[in-house]
């Protein structure tokens, strides 16, 4: 009787196996001293931080939408990798979370392995600019469920906050400051609209702008701010991650019920390269789709405004006032 | 000037809104004290146990492959989410951690409400199983990588381990025993091949076997042997999930080097229905794809063994024996 293999069907053991030796040592790279053995265990086994008096873990899923059909389409996987790590991190951050370590699910119709590896080293440099260990993944040939060539990605990050942090945004009061960090882009938001966009008027993704190509620009990978929340989180009552929703619906989830967020739209720096796909949408509809320029933002009371502004680590994300909190309905009024 | 909408390209985030709330309350059923907060927090939030001296975090991700096809196929949706958590929990207990936290990923075509809820309440009853809590998720619509109708799912897990009870492998010596734990069935791995099967020879999947058909018992959900694991903790030097790889591949990712792992096939208790496929896959090969019938192994010392067997929970799961440990080089050997 013919006998048929797991092969045939698309599913190779070994490929998978040789995969894994290819990966180690790039995983590796993210190791510190609170990973517990190597890859290969049944799960990746981290060490709890000493030093917290009521140690917090925090979790955040996400994956990096239809930006990773983009990179697919234009061949660009170089950094889809980094937005993976970005937008759990950044999620982390909003509970005053420092990050710990990362996993991440990897299902495709066929393993390719130069293109898996080029995913892997953009998420082993995600982990390093989150200073988070990569410590466990799964790698899935699902060839009934994805297409020739695609794939998706999910990612799992785990941090650990002072039980104190976490409770700082009730701290937050009529004065204090809204402050916005830039995004480096669209981030990986919207990119269902976006693509509609380029395909309904035919937008040339590579023409240039300011010496780079439209392509490049709009996948630039999401920014990741865990040194800037390092930095400046003794001072901050709150932060929250622009991610879908836009401002007005993730600021909104940071407000105790008496508070109300005033933002100031005109403050507000939208990269030019934005406005080749801003014609298209509603003003409206855009700042629920878009970031529009503002990756993270966080609220400070007023005295702590200058040291922030002047001691920001990166000026490529030099934070700058957006808006400001006033007693009133919880709400959050993006003013024109 | 025409401006487009989200919904326009398959996203709606009104929608998306709704489904958070039906989800709501599904959620919270899995919540215990230990769980800060509700939804809607940029992160889930987990108060570690105490009582640990020296508490390892233990992570794991999965999916559940292609037994999904199947059960879009079918539209037998109820338990494949009890299989993403099973998948992931049985790796935690490996390294003898406890599950404490579960996080789901869900992407699809387009959001439909009533699959969703289906799948959801797989989890959370999955997660009841495992005693975890769900404090997180994401659900994406990605009309660009997924077929209308289909989705993909990851989940990861977190538990809490004590150092010196992952350290125990370490313990294995000649003349321990080794247990397995029935299977429930296929679990979640061999399902490529197993579609393969069922479409070059056309089973009839409606077909029924001992007054179940086909389908249901091959999409019967993973056995969750948390509560066996906590129940015999103390007893075990080490235990294995058998997923892809068989129990060859599984079983010696635990064994020190200098043991080697005799197991007795003739023992192996196969449900009745792997016979349909069985005829159409090498014995090696089925070793390697298939569980077998075993879908958890343990190495206990001899003194144990009656103990483990005259005291397991279920009966479902009721452990025999399966082989035992000699000294010798580290392989796994499966006597014919």
């Amino acid at each position: 009787m013919e006998t048929l293999k797991y092969k045939d069907f698309g599913v190779d053991i070994d490929s998978g196996n040789d995969f894994v030796k290819i990966l180690k040592p790039l995983v590796q790279n993210t190791f510190n001293p609170n990973v517990l053995g190597g890859l290969g265990g049944f799960s990746g086994c981290f060490e709890i931080p000493k030093g917290y008096k009521n140690p917090i873990l925090c979790a955040a899923t996400d994956g990096v939408g239809s930006k990773l059909s983009l990179a697919i389409e234009y061949n660009k996987l170089e950094s889809i990798g980094i937005d993976l790590v970005a937008m759990c991190v950044n999620d982390l951050i909003c509970d005053f979370a420092k990050p710990m370590f990362f996993l991440d699910y990897y299902a495709t119709h066929k393993l390719i392995h130069t293109d898996a590896i080029k995913v892997l080293n953009g998420i082993v440099q995600g982990c390093k600019m989150a200073d988070c260990a990569l410590i466990g993944g799964e790698t899935a040939e699902m060839p009934s469920i994805y297409q020739k060539g695609d794939f998706d990605l999910a990612g799992f990050a785990v941090g650990i906050a002072e039980k104190s942090d976490i409770l700082k945004r009730q701290n937050i009061q009529s004065g204090d400051i809204i402050l916005g960090f830039a995004s480096s882009g669209f981030h990986s938001n919207g990119f269902s609209l976006l693509r509609g966009i380029i395909q309904k008027k035919s937008i040339n993704m590579l023409q240039k702008i300011g010496g780079q190509t439209l392509i490049d620009l709009i996948l630039n990978p999401t920014k990741i701010y865990v040194k800037d929340f390092l930095q400046h989180k003794t001072k901050i009552n709150a932060l929250a991650h622009i991610t879908g929703g836009g401002i007005q619906e993730n600021l909104i989830r940071i407000l105790p019920e008496n508070m109300c967020a005033i933002i100031d739209s005109a403050s507000i720096q939208t990269p030019d390269f934005f406005n080749i796909f801003l014609p298209y949408v509603q003003q409206d509809e855009a700042f629920r789709v878009f970031n529009m320029g503002i990756g993270m933002v966080i609220i400070t009371p007023k005295e702590y405004v200058d040291s922030i502004l002047q001691n920001s680590i990166t000026d490529k994300s030099q934070p700058y006032i957006i808006g400001h909190i006033e007693e009133g309905k919880k709400e959050v009024i993006i003013k024109r």
